[in-house]
């Protein structure tokens, strides 16, 4: 398991209780990264995607080197404020209150076929808003691909209850 | 000019007489996000880097395919509380007010030799906190990479004073 293994728990972080799933030790290994992001993109060279969407921050961490090696392009879905240019937007719950996530409008074309990334699914509520924003804008989602799935926490079922296609590399559940 | 013709100009952005370079239209184009990360991995392939630290969030876009490229590992470089391990961070000055960046501890280690990359170099302060803290846990900066240089603001001038090395893929001056 090269990238199971090089994700490092840390517990009670950022609250009491919560077993927090750190990449930063699977992406600063050589061997690490690399098997991460080739795992990837093996599973997408032959499903005719147009274009790789990373949600901010650690999204860009995994979806650009994913784009690079599949030859394409990468979007950025960012915090409010953060895109410079014209965006569409849509808020979120969260556990406690709500958040907001924007994409430029130009980003993404009608009918292009796209891959969703995120480092982690928990509660998908993130996940999903990324995938209303790329069909707001006439884009397909091809599927949903995260390094970590907390299946416990149940984000893989409610983007499949909504007729997406969710893939992750490894599960963390009860350990 | 495949990489600078694709970086575009919003005006007044985020304030009134700032011309604000994005290169969400460079990194959305295949062409574009390849470019920049080839050239950037060819200069460095020969220079012996043990490792590629990007600051957050637009020097993770460029900083991972860049790392991926080259085989090496990535760190991040974050705003505070985002390292969910045990963290050195460093406050620094911004035109109004201060930030603070902060890496894990475990990162890097002595003597390994670091790439430095972020997306822009303006006024070099927050490079000038990211190049203090690799050098306080032992890391030696063997250059700072930016895709954008806007000479005009100082950075690149701040960090040589400084002695380290700056390499830029475009400059945007009074355009």
């Amino acid at each position: 398991m090269p990238i199971k293994s090089r994700i490092r728990t840390i517990p009670h972080y950022p609250h009491q209780g919560i077993m927090f799933r750190d990449i930063t030790t699977l992406l600063k290994d050589p061997v690490g990264l690399r098997a991460t992001v080739q795992e990837i993109a093996q599973r997408y060279r032959e499903m005719k995607i147009d274009k790789v969407v990373g949600i901010e921050s650690r999204g860009f961490i995994i979806g650009t080197p994913v784009a690079y090696e599949l030859g394409l392009g990468f979007v950025p879905i960012r915090k409010p404020g953060k895109l410079p240019s014209e965006t569409v937007g849509r808020d979120y719950d969260l556990e406690y209150g709500s958040d907001r996530i924007e994409i430029h409008v130009d980003a993404i074309q009608p009918g292009e076929r796209v891959l969703l990334v995120d480092d982690l699914i928990a509660t998908g509520g993130t996940a999903e808003a990324a995938v209303g924003l790329i069909q707001e804008m006439g884009g397909i989602v091809v599927e949903c691909c995260f390094v970590v799935d907390l299946p416990d926490v149940g984000g893989r079922a409610r983007l499949e209850n909504l007729g997406q296609k969710v893939f992750a590399l490894c599960e963390f559940s009860g350990e």
